[in-house]
């Protein structure tokens, strides 16, 4: 996002952040060495994405090309774009030009660019919006040549792009063959909105808003157009109810109802997340109190019922989305890593339009939880799904048919410097704790953050402002809710002991060399849930800071499920040097094993045993075993 | 089973034994005017069972014959022979005889006797042992053949499938076109036994000994058969890794090895019943100690890791069959019907073969639980499966496509007189307690015993004697493993302190009017599992004499997973007479709903509320809710 309204909130450029930090940078590095190379061999296999591009496929031929590809690549070069925005290397460099020049020959002469419909299915091209994700791919697309002329300042897969999504305009406008349509997998939405900012052309704006305002509206555009085309849509065979269930459906993709009149997060939750996404960045830019409310209301409904305690949200596997309220099973859990990082996008957009630091509590709360889980610590296998127990045959996997997690884990990674900050003007919002700097311009002057911290390890946070002049300038710090006790310290002294929307706000006049201590308090707690949460009943979890923790059988020799945590116990956090992470251990007692008989009116019996923990993002990296992020309590 | 050795234990003829319980007599009383007239409707449906022994169908007609068909008619057929022995009603009377006639005029000139072959698949009999269940069908027909001369002293449905069974000798005897062959889904065995008891033909008897020897000889049958065949298995579709998996695949039907060899409960749960129940009868019949040591690990390796509290079998859904040691789930439990009362099968067996009562108790508990609750209160409705907790979204159907249980339900409980006695050459055993009358002849004397009884709801159990004369006898009162107190008495004197073989032995020459009082203790008692069983960690069971309870959230106004039994809470048994049963209050606690927040650090709040059971088998016949057997436990 090169440009904006002054008076909104907005992230920093990329290239305006430094990270250098002891958590985070080597799992950015490991996206550049391990992760992305990992990705471009899958994509670069033969008959795979990269092949499909040169659209040499025919009836008949194996590999024929997938729905989804293009958004595959795309969100590799996204991610390998951002990595190159901080990084010397020629050879990534060179294989992202390759690739846009793939997807610049691919590109039918009227801008059109989707190798699925140019060779497997052509002139049926926005003929099924409900199920062939071809607008979903162009929003990747889109997103990919933003990224990659923000963050290298090469114009040529931007300009791509901005070729398709003006044949997007005119097909969707009025007049053209999709006339009232919408996609069936939001994304495009969010990423024209992106385009606008980069480009300043209105026109790419007023696609997402009438994108987003025609969702919902009936007629019914899906069915609509299934009754034109006269033939089953390309997911029939998956949905074998589709007749019958046709509201569900609609929740399904949320067309069920207007956008503005939604109450209910339902459906799928990534279409979900980026849709919100979308109707956050709209709100924003048009000052739309009704989309805005609407954001809210939402969210509101997320939080009080359906998100994980590790941020993960989408509980059923059947529909990759949500459930009823409170419906949160732990070792069924859905909880995909593309709806956390979804998340991670649409809470960044609530705060932004709302400069509300709750929205970045959850944020937060995905980020170090449910999205980090994602990935396994070599950055090489990914988990689809989060459960939050297993009876340990849960593993992650090296690829997916549909590959949407492993390369959108991969760019939130390689992009964390759009959230750590953002900058208005009144100054600079510190939302994330990662050490390193931002420098941004205020007044006329240019001033730099920096930051020096053990994060999310320890609460202190150590910050050094310089400024090329003494200027007035606000910062606000973000106060996590977990932090139950906290000061702020600018040169030593304490000078603000309440929160304003979440933040310490500290208002001044800065030199060069004023530091500002924050110290958050980070005992790690005990949390219950809503006792409406099944799974949960009877249990608790530990959180320490943003980490949720959880068990695993490899700590503590024993079936998680045989381990109770006792309710007085102190938990004592240690530091494990081999892992670089804290575990958290605490008194309980570990249910033995009886001897012949399988049942028995002997009451069980119970030793005492320390319990040790985990972060859960930690989990199922070494042996296989059992793992629970809801453990049991006993009351000794 | 109307001949035996003289020295071998065996059940009493149905005509033999009377039953007026307060307990069983409704709910036969229900199998006869509910179950019975609702699974003939469904057998009589146009296309169905009953149409397709008409032999019209041709290809390309709706209705195909379905390769299970005559599985249920003649199940549906042995349950109303039984219910026929007792009870005078015209009507069924005809209806069986007219079953009858179809099936003796489906038979084929050379006695082959299966619908789906001769008019589906002419020329591919006993090509497809494997999936194709033809053998299945002919055992159930065998069996329904020796029921309904059992049970009415007609001869025509025997003769049909003597003459049936005497082309299976043929063609799976030296030279045959199935020498050396099995079935996939094994019953026949049990069922020739039954037609050799019944018959005295001693080649009856010869084939079901060759059919299990054969079985898991190498080369392995099924695989040789596929090659001879040269096209896919019935269930290929099914089972699209069999060919990666061979030894899995033989597991599933108990073909792995030789089964004097076997020593770990595998595969599918009613092939498993329904060979072991085999086994154990030639093991009695030929005294054949192999083959009883077989039987004897076997069922030490179900008892000890493999058998649900409920008596249910075979925890997984997607084999309908047994899962590694001590994988019992709850919620997610198969447990289907069909393999507790295979079970049924197996334990009388075993009983009648080693005199040891241990079997009785296993009996007793699949019957009271795990058997009863496959179907509905009014005998109209089933589980296929017989989970041990739910949400609340789990209820009985009217029927299945393959609709096994439902008449093995009827059929079983309609010659429940086979269960309740057995006799020998010393006298007579009582393995269940229900009231009724058994008449038997012992030296010459004609005796019989008559029970009065409140079981299961009180243990007291008083019995009356009558003899043509006085003769001595022995009567063998079985003590059940949960009775942790009993006494017995022989006309007000207490006679027996000791159990031999889970028996209290009473040797003594009876007279006309001798009365026997036996008294069980039946307190409810707290029951634990083995810890290795991961769904009932932390948590308790409760059970009173043979029932096993549960709780449902109707009863408590609160979802199940809310409360928790308080570890030292007494125990209180409350009769319901609207539902005619004892139910059992305890104190525990509820977690009381929270407000607002999803996840706090405040800890949850409980109150002491009354937890109401019910029994297991009474479950899911009111208002939905969610349902547990394995409840949590509280310390206060």
């Amino acid at each position: 996002m090169l440009t904006g309204t002054a008076t909104r909130s907005r992230p920093l450029a990329i290239s305006d952040v430094t990270i250098a930090d002891a958590f985070w940078s080597p799992r950015r590095e490991i996206i550049h060495t391990s992760t992305l190379p990992q990705q471009e061999r899958q994509l670069r296999s033969p008959g795979q994405q990269f092949d499909a591009l040169r659209l040499a496929w025919r009836p008949g031929d194996p590999h024929e090309p997938h729905i989804f590809w293009e958004s595959d690549i795309a969100k590799w070069i996204e991610a390998a774009s951002y990595v190159l925005a901080g990084e010397h290397d020629p050879q990534l460099e060179a294989s992202v030009d390759e690739a846009i020049e793939l997807l610049a020959g691919a590109q039918e002469e009227d801008g059109y660019l989707n190798t699925y419909f140019t060779v497997v299915r052509p002139g049926e091209r926005f003929t099924d919006l409900q199920d062939a994700h071809e607008l979903y791919c162009a929003g990747h697309l889109i997103e990919a040549g933003v990224a990659h002329y923000e963050a290298t300042g090469k114009i040529a897969l931007l300009n791509v792009v901005r070729r398709y999504a003006d044949l997007i305009d005119r097909e969707f406008g009025p007049g053209g063959s999709a006339e009232g349509g919408y996609d069936g997998h939001q994304e495009v939405e969010l990423a024209l909105v992106k385009l606008y900012n980069a480009t300043n052309e209105d026109r790419y704006l007023r696609l997402a808003e009438r994108l987003i305002d025609n969702r919902g509206t009936q007629p019914f555009y899906f069915e609509a157009e299934r009754v034109r085309r006269g033939t089953p849509g390309y997911f029939d065979f998956l949905f074998e109810d589709r007749a019958r269930r046709a509201d569900w459906y609609r929740q399904y993709n949320q067309s069920h109802l207007p956008v503005r009149e939604q109450t209910e997060v339902v459906g799928h939750s990534v279409r979900a997340m980026y849709m919100y996404s979308a109707m956050a960045d709209l709100a924003s830019h048009n000052d739309d109190a009704a989309l805005r409310s609407a954001c809210e209301r939402l969210w509101n409904d997320l939080v009080d019922s359906k998100l994980y305690i590790t941020g993960g949200i989408g509980a059923l596997h059947s529909i990759e989305g949500f459930g009823p309220a409170y419906h949160l099973p732990d070792a069924d859990a859905y909880a995909e890593t593309c709806a956390a990082i979804g998340l991670v996008f649409w809470a960044q957009r609530m705060a932004l339009l709302t400069g509300e630091a709750k929205y970045v509590d959850v944020l937060e709360r995905a980020l170090y939880n449910g999205v980090l889980s994602g990935s396994s610590e070599d950055g090489t296998c990914y988990f689809y799904g989060n459960p939050l127990a297993s009876d340990g045959d849960v593993q992650r996997s090296e690829w997916f048919g549909v590959a949407c997690c492993p390369p959108n884990f991969a760019r939130l990674l390689a992009s964390l410097e759009h959230y750590v900050y953002a900058v208005d003007d009144r100054g600079l919002t510190v939302n994330l704790y990662v050490a390193g700097a931002a420098t941004f311009e205020h007044n006329g002057q240019d001033l730099t953050l920096t930051q020096q911290t053990r994060y999310p390890w320890g609460g202190r946070i150590d910050m050094n402002v310089e400024t090329s002049a003494d200027t007035e300038a606000t910062i606000r710090l973000r106060i996590p809710q977990w932090a139950t006790n906290w000061t702020a310290a600018v040169n030593g002294s304490q000078v603000v002991r309440e929160t304003q929307r979440g933040y310490a706000v500290l208002d001044r006049t800065w030199s060069s060399g004023d530091t500002i201590t924050l110290e958050l308090s980070m005992e790690p707690t005990r949390v219950w849930a809503d006792a409406r949460v099944a799974a949960a009943r009877g249990k608790v979890a530990i959180q320490r800071g943003p980490i949720v923790h959880c068990i695993e059988e490899t700590d503590n020799a024993a079936p998680v499920s045989a381990l109770a945590l006792s309710r007085e116990a102190q938990l004592r956090v240690m530091h494990d040097h081999a892992r670089g992470l804290d575990s958290i251990t605490a008194g309980g007692t570990l249910e033995s094993r009886m001897t012949d008989v399988l049942y028995t009116s002997r009451e069980p019996e119970t030793s005492a045993i320390d319990v040790r923990t985990t972060p859960y993002f930690s989990w199922a990296n070494r042996e296989r075993g059992s793992m629970t992020v809801w453990m049991r309590e006993s009351a000794t």
